[in-house]
């Protein structure tokens, strides 16, 4: 069975993201500090067509939570563009250039049809409008067998997370706070729809905490 | 110089108490599945006076955030017994029983002066109405070179953080969610207050997190 797979970092303070996203903080004020961590590792840098980087115990979870990956499922707000219908122009591509680092078709969650973008290196994007049950089932059907990548942003991974529909979370948590911005688990309640820690590794910039279905 | 340190667990949504603390349910609903990782521990029965229990990783980390203590300091809401003045007959001596597992000079913030009360076992407990800063003064001086442990409840923790007035910090993150309750991060903006993280060990039931002056 494919599974749905989160893979998220996250503030002291439980903070996905940064208040005030805009186009030109995508991650809003301070968010990028939620991510230092995973720029110098190798399987980050493979992943964006960079050579090199650290081996490190974070690699090899970063490496791990990257493989048998068929497609990914997110938000609007993660993929990007103003918000309502997509009018702009030049048409909004996404943040991540022509050759984006996610190598197979990403379904994106949006009130507002539109046609398939098909850029370079096995990316695809494709725009759902009947929700995160169809979204996940087209992922699903497009991964061929392997798993589907629960993108941002939080609002996004909240939706699937409360659906009961992630099947493993690996969460990220950085020892910093942000003090304000977007809550991972704001009004998931006082459990995890099912999920449960099953795996720990401590480093000094980072603590990963691996989470499955019971 | 002696140093003040904070001891405390936290969930996964940044709660270290549930919502609805009263006298019956003084961690508030929920609140006890953020310790019950440390009962069975060997360090945490012996403060009891019970003998036996686990030595495990935890019990280590636990066994050195108490050593070298000469006293304490907590707020009203951790100390107990009802909102306003002292006048319950009979009167409030904590939740603890005849022998606290204190054993050292406690000073309790409260607005309510109260002569101090001793109990078996070392430990009194000293009321102080004169602010943080006092409380601070008179637990160092009677901790005799030892180290300040900072008690909780939340709004006290946060007060001496935001203050910058901890050296040392030991969070220990309980992968679960409360949903709701008192946050200890609220309020503190996006920085730590001189605090950095310096040491992480992960356990199936809890990760720790040890933060000390930068």
């Amino acid at each position: 069975m494919s599974k749905l797979r989160l893979t998220i970092s996250m503030s002291l303070d439980g903070f996905v993201a940064g208040p005030q996203q805009s186009m030109e903080n995508p991650l809003g004020v301070g968010g990028l500090r939620l991510h230092q961590w995973v720029f110098p590792l190798a399987a980050w840098r493979a992943l964006h067509g960079l050579e090199g980087g650290e081996d490190s115990a974070s690699n090899a979870v970063i490496a791990a939570a990257r493989a048998n990956l068929g497609a990914t499922v997110m938000g609007r707000n993660m993929f990007g563009g103003r918000p309502g219908d997509w009018a702009a122009s030049p048409p909004w591509q996404g943040w991540w250039g022509d050759n984006p680092p996610f190598h197979h078709p990403v379904f994106v969650l949006t009130h507002y049809a539109r046609a398939p973008l098909t850029l370079a290196g096995g990316t695809s994007f494709n725009f759902v409008t009947a929700g995160i049950e169809a979204a996940l089932e087209q992922a699903r059907s497009a991964a061929r067998g392997k798993d589907v990548a629960l993108g941002g942003g939080a609002a996004t991974a909240r939706q699937y997370l409360s659906a009961g529909l992630v099947d493993e979370m690996l969460l990220s948590l950085v020892p910093i706070l942000l003090g304000s911005g977007e809550r991972l688990f704001e009004g998931l309640g006082d459990d995890l729809h099912g999920l449960q820690c099953i795996d720990t590794l401590a480093t000094p910039q980072v603590t990963h905490l691996k989470f499955a279905r019971r």
